[in-house]
């Protein structure tokens, strides 16, 4: 059925197609996302210094480059291989030109954009599919058709500004060509796939809905609105948004995926407005468009790197495309909100159109003091209605005003093909790094001789399982025994949350995740006037309908300073288990703690952390890598340690202090001890009692929390 | 003989001197670094937008926040601990207090240095010797004299600012309690040793000297000057000159230690041209302190680290204390080189001196492409003679200009106490970072729990191993069997050097570093329009008297990509070998390589290297990590690759190239796969062949070395 790999590279001087009909695009019906009007708002500015002007600059400049190359038509290649990157310069720079040519009036971008296209239109039917790499289908021009509906959307909203202007049989070639083909295998071929509740749903009805615009065609617009039957509910956009968003906006997938859904539903969203405005998009399902698009950017770290829950590519952060696409549609169809300002100025620029321009000039006129935001701690809830757990984001400033961040997921498992099986899992960053870990995804993103960059088997052998994350695991098993549709059926549920002063904290708790398990998890973060930094508190309470063994895992970075407790070092390294991701875990060293207490330090870049833990019976702690049973090197070998320890009802506790500071070009080192040296669990995890040399200080974790010194 | 470690802190309103005699030091005797004149001189710049200007406000903020604490005078502590940095803190203080009072004439500054001087001088002698922490004799402050060198200094230094003024009894107390006592300590205790040619002899040389010119002792000075015994050739800093630095300015102990020598090398050379300008000290030995200066930052690389060739901490930079020093004494004693500017312009500040003041107005008139410069390739003779091999650095500009740096040892052993075993170790810089990266030492600097900061056993027995560098080990074992006397008897040998063009090379030798063993090594970076980095290119050639096995080992930073062969990954881990630093190193992976032949592609933060290499029998490719046998987590846990070849005489070769980008934070990847598929070895390795998917190339490798495409 499939085609072979046949990558083919054509080039544009084989074959030139006439040439537009006019250089002239003053008159004529709007493009997609401008209108001639705003095109000249915007050339009046683009000269402008100011984050308008030199946006629009910005994109000239590419696209002038882009076009200093020969056109370049090739078949389809993996993920990250030169086939795959060409084809997306193709669609991004089609895009960018057609906006480049109706400010500049310059018909070179409109013929660049015409010359593409007929090489598409002429080649694209005869292009076999390409191979496939997952059970995504595949395309013609890419190896999943994910990428052919990004194809479409930018392309046919590049087209829509020059259309109008092409002789009717050049039109009517491109239309036939590609545009209506690409629709048809996406809505009939792939009719399956095509408008699911997921991100590739998203991005399939928005692609055909643009092109159905561009290429004024209706009905293509129609059912990628209203969806493959029509009803609005069950698939088509409108579907998608009232069922992937919960009422605080937070997307079933995670902030990774949210941050590249945003993409195609703003860009829809913004293209119905203009087209059908009597549909009200943006006020549609009680402006999800809006809560969408700011709940994306709650679950990041100072460093602007998104909260890596579920599949995440680490570095993936709140600069990308969506967030400059957001920050300026927002503050044109809804307010202008401070957060608004800040992202943008952020950017360091505005997307290149009427509603960044209004940005643009609002950033221009505001105070410095404006321009600056410090996200709030917030609770998202999960699911369509908001009842299936949550997830929090606690904030507090340390030393110097830098912000650490506590995040903790008792929310739902989210859609099965990028959730991770999580329950409970806990987050930490402070001092500018991440510092209790989670892994990401097992992908080495567009990595062409790294399985053409998709998801990786130990994404599944190792991401997904639970004791890849900072929660408990059961007996050497995963949640839900790694059936995403149990997960599904059985969220967490939220039990408190207390989001602002000087004792912030959540707890969550989740039953059955193992067959006659309940666990509670109350984490918080505690500032008091003792300690530089904020303290994080975790207490994991287990109880069960049976013994079993429990182990409590946290994943960090850095070299260890110090225990106080004698261990012993493995002399050869073995995995850690064989199945549910501990065959990936070495066993690099361990210890008995017959008192079921200890100290862990560690240094992280600038500064150093202690971990002070007890568990309610005798436990071991295990020092781990990351990284057997990896037979192509595609995990990275990052330490981990993990607290084992045998009972029916058992708690863990723990409190990690962050302390001192070191830099080893200046040779410096201050604080490399903390204040704490051992913890105490009093009446059963109700109280916490943390010993220093010279001072003790009381938890309490029952109906609130909180921290004084004794 | 020592007493017990007992840190106390006596608190400054325990006891209080008298004021200063005067508010004014107008007249009076210079201090050892500042004239009255110039004092006046940079109070007229000190509020002016200039780096002298900048400079002397900067350090003033931090005496006056020293000001602000309680006067803390402790006892002794480990490296890194509180007492340590608060006697560091105290000296440095005192040192910019003395300057700043000169400056600003507030007698606040006068005040201070005197009460924190005389709880010194009242305590001092009480004070029991420290717990030493290596072979260095303790001090009374600090664990190792060396730091007390640096108190003694610097404090005297600062001293001198105030001395002339203070009431004669106080005067008197201070001099006797404590400059008196600690060089009699230095002088008489330890003289043993006292001025050692070495860096703690340099230290100790200069502290003395200093010491004399502020207590007004000539003989302090020319004892420091001269030696103990007088003759200026075995000891005292004229013979320390002599002999540490060769005719290339190259420092014995490498180029981390260069950076610390230069520190005492150059405020006594300055101190003694303002005492004893008879003396010639800056023409002294052909310029020695000149040589010495310019020498140092040569060996770094373009993000300013100082290449780790010994022991070294290896975020060590030119930033640092002696590099500021440096550039405004050199400005001021010498002549206006271009790279004083570029040095002072980097760091952001110039010394507040007379000096500092002539540098900075000459910044401030210079022209921005005045203060660029980029270090040019060059070879550094070794030994005083200069007949003790060569140390080379290759520097070639790749895309975008961003230069790439070839190092290559082939010259002496170095100091014993510093050196490693590591004859005709490679190291490899490019796209902003190290590439094949030497380990540096084990030391965790300055982290007191981390063993009171000092070297760690593993720098014994890993980080001095030949096999922990990017050299060959012959049967498992350590060049001169770790030997330092054998080492140091037994330099390699400086064949040929070419640092300019497109083909730049170097070629070395080692005789006799394993019993009946010569190898010769030829190393060079070539530019060729085919490839957009220039290719790094090794040929490691063995003649022996009888059959051995050769390890060729490599350490690299991230994530392997890919290799064209296959392996086995080893399902349980254990240690390369039991000694010389094998017992260090995990076997992660193998592979038979009866060709000899293969391609190992890793990932290094945003861009990719291929290794495409050849044996000249059948050879095992390993996979290694670090971090067997480290039983306290000393080491750092990093990966290697090592080939093992069997025979008689033999030949490695090897190319690298560095070729793509990766940005992960926005799913870029482009080039994952470079231009070489594979390497043959030609006429004994007299010629490499390199084969391409499209093209190939030959290298020359005989008389000249060279690149063209076949």
């Amino acid at each position: 059925m499939f085609g072979a790999h046949t990558p083919e590279i054509l080039m544009a001087d084989l074959q030139q197609p006439e040439s537009p009909r006019s250089a002239s695009a003053e008159q004529g019906p709007a493009a997609v996302f401008l209108t001639h009007a705003e095109a000249k708002a915007l050339r009046a500015q683009a000269e402008a210094d100011s984050l308008i002007g030199r946006s629009i600059r910005a994109e000239r400049a590419q696209v002038d480059a882009w076009m200093r190359t020969p056109v370049s038509v090739p078949g389809s290649g993996p993920g990250g291989g030169v086939e795959h990157e060409q084809h997306k310069r193709n669609y991004l720079m089609i895009f960018a030109a057609g906006r480049q040519y109706l400010i500049w009036q310059q018909p070179g971008y409109a013929k660049r954009i015409a010359d593409v296209l007929s090489v598409y239109a002429e080649r694209y039917t005869a292009l076999p599919f390409a191979k496939p790499y997952s059970h995504n289908p595949p395309g013609r021009l890419f190896h999943q058709i994910l990428n052919e509906h990004m194809w479409l959307l930018f392309a046919a909203a590049g087209y829509s500004c020059v259309r109008q202007e092409l002789p009717e049989a050049l039109r009517q070639r491109i239309d036939e060509g590609v545009f209506a083909p690409m629709v048809g295998m996406f809505t009939q071929t792939y009719r399956h796939h095509f408008d699911i509740i997921h991100n590739h749903g998203m991005w399939a009805c928005a692609a055909v809905g643009v092109a159905g615009i561009a290429c004024e065609r209706r009905d293509w617009l129609e059912l990628a609105v209203r969806g493959q039957f029509g009803d609005s509910e069950t698939a088509g956009f409108l579907a998608q948004l009232a069922n992937l968003f919960s009422p605080s906006g937070y997307y079933e997938e995670g902030p990774y995926y949210q941050r590249f859904a945003i993409q195609p539903m703003l860009l829809f969203a913004e293209a119905i407005e203009r087209a059908w405005p009597e549909l009200g998009i943006y006020r549609h399902h009680d402006e999800v468009v809006r809560r969408g698009f700011y709940a994306a950017f709650l679950p990041s770290f100072p460093n602007g790197a998104l909260v890596p829950l579920n599949d995440a590519i680490k570095p993936m952060n709140i600069k990308s495309l969506g967030f400059v696409l957001g920050a300026s549609f927002m503050y044109r169809r809804h307010e202008a909100d401070a957060r608004l300002l800040w992202l943008a100025n952020l950017h360091g620029q505005v997307w290149p159109d009427a509603a960044g321009l209004a940005l643009s000039d609002a950033i221009a006129k505001a105070s410095p003091d404006a321009l600056h935001c410090e996200l709030p701690s917030v609770e998202l809830l999960c699911g369509p209605k908001g009842d299936k757990g949550a997830v929090g984001i606690l904030r507090a400033e340390g030393r110097h005003h830098e912000q650490a961040v506590l995040t903790f997921d008792a929310g739902s498992h989210g859609l099965a093909e990028h959730a991770h099986f999580d329950a409970l899992t806990l987050g930490y960053f402070a001092r500018g790094h991440e510092v209790l870990r989670d892994y990401g995804c097992v992908r080495w993103i567009n990595i062409e001789p790294k399985g053409g960059g998709a998801y990786l088997p130990e994404n599944v052998s190792w991401a997904k399982q639970t004791i890849a994350h900072n929660t408990v695991s059961v007996d050497g098993g995963c949640q839900h025994r790694a059936d995403a549709e149990l997960a599904v059926a059985n969220p967490s549920h939220r039990l408190a949350f207390h989001g602002s002063g000087d004792a912030q904290w959540m707890r969550g708790e989740t039953v059955g995740a193992y067959p006659g398990v309940a666990m509670r998890r109350t984490v918080a973060l505690l500032r008091h006037a003792d300690f530089e930094h904020p303290l994080l508190v975790d207490l994991f309470a287990i109880e069960a309908d049976a013994d079993h063994t429990y182990d409590y895992a946290l994943y960090y970075d850095g070299q260890v300073v110090r225990t106080d407790f004698d261990y012993t070092p493995a002399r050869n390294l073995s995995p850690l288990g064989t199945d549910a991701g501990y065959q990936h875990l070495w066993r690099v060293a361990a210890a008995d703690l017959p008192a079921g207490r200890g100290l862990f330090s560690w240094l992280q870049k600038s500064c150093y952390h202690s971990l002070c833990f007890a568990t309610s019976g005798p436990s071991e702690f295990i020092f781990t890598r990351i990284g057997a049973n990896d037979p192509k090197f595609n995990l990275r070998a990052e330490p981990g340690l993990l607290l084992r320890q045998n009972g029916r009802d058992v708690v863990f506790a723990s409190v990690l202090e962050t302390h001192g500071d070191f830099d080893e070009s200046r040779e410096f080192s201050q604080g490399a001890r903390g204040r704490l040296l051992a913890l105490e669990i009093e009446d059963g995890g109700k109280r916490l009692r943390l010993h220093g040399s010279d001072a003790d200080w009381l938890v309490e974790l029952s109906d609130s929390v909180s921290i004084h010194r004794v």
